[in-house]
């Protein structure tokens, strides 16, 4: 759900701007539909893969981190127990109070390394198939984003008239969309549809500005 | 730096990606640029006003939980209790082990919900001046990368020689900035230079193969 979000958020808003601004200065559609089109797979390749090799790296920092600490307890096993010792103490607790704690961790190597594997590098462990279908629902969900706006100029020749459309239609997706992602991330719905949907308007209006002031 | 990777790393792609697209289907710079220039525009605000807006219902996100916490602990502080015990628990302690560190925390209110946000929600204090420069830095860093691909077409009116020296010189600089981007996260620096180089040069394949198809 996190990554349909990532995905059309852009894919939704920056299509939409790229062919408003371009409305702006050209009135063939077939030159706007070319350049959405290849935003749309440029932006879609470079979230899609962009993540995957991220989630990857990710990936390898936890697996490298994890060595580190397995190291560490086996080696310099007094300084870590401080450490356990330390992050406790700046909840407040004294030293007495952690040391059961501590002591209960120092005999348990593999729960000790998860312990500050997570409390102490913040790290969790990542999902290894994740990845892969992160990176194909982000890239899917900007084609998916993208092809709203850029519909209307794919079905009329006349751009201005497709602008139009484009407007109409994408400002109702990205205010559904606003909504949904509201509901789902625990924000307020309404002001969700009303940020999204201005985020996209002022994208829009900027590249479209921009455009008319170069051509 | 984290806001400067994120943004530069669209901002040098995206546009690349763009501009070689439309090289395959357009042979006059003037049109490149204005795309160019619209997706820059478009791509900058997005994802700038996005990661503010995103920072911003963060940090609400934050304050509400933390209240919710502070409830938690006044209205039923034996199921809380209960929490810190079962995340301990998940670390092979028994209640007995856990126990002084449990009462430790109830003794102190204030340290028991911060300890509650960051160790039971995972959530950490998000800094209130953040969200703005994150969002300036972001912004910033997309147009300066935008500007790298798109600089031999605003100077040369011959797209497919700007063409070539846009791969060039765009390619030289996702290398670059792959290479300094390993070295700040920590991944083999020439490792994260070729695959950098490779996302930009795939994705303006994608972008130069579709547009071709289209026109």
């Amino acid at each position: 759900m996190r990554d349909v979000v990532i995905g059309m958020s852009d894919g939704l808003t920056v299509p939409f701007a790229l062919a408003a601004g371009l409305s702006g200065a050209i009135a063939s559609s077939t030159i706007i539909v070319t350049a959405g089109m290849a935003e749309i797979a440029a932006g879609s390749i470079a979230m899609g893969l962009g993540g995957y090799l991220a989630a990857k790296s990710d990936a390898e920092h936890f697996a490298s981190e994890l060595k580190r600490e397995e190291q560490e307890i086996v080696e310099k096993p007094a300084a870590e127990k401080r450490e356990i010792e330390e992050l406790f103490s700046g909840y407040g607790l004294s030293p007495a109070e952690s040391a059961p704690v501590v002591q209960a961790l120092a005999s348990r190597p593999e729960q000790w390394r998860d312990f500050m594997m997570k409390f102490e590098l913040g790290l969790e462990r990542p999902d290894p198939r994740r990845s892969l279908r992160s990176a194909l629902t982000i890239a899917g969900s900007y084609m998916a984003g993208g092809f709203v706006p850029l519909g209307p100029y794919i079905l009329m020749g006349n751009a201005t008239r497709a602008l139009q459309v484009s407007v109409l239609v994408t400002l109702l997706a990205l205010l559904v969309f606003g909504y949904v992602k509201g509901r789902f991330t625990g924000a307020k719905p309404l002001r969700s549809a009303v940020q999204t949907a201005a985020i996209g308007s002022i994208a829009a209006a900027a590249a479209f500005g921009i455009a008319r002031l170069i051509s």
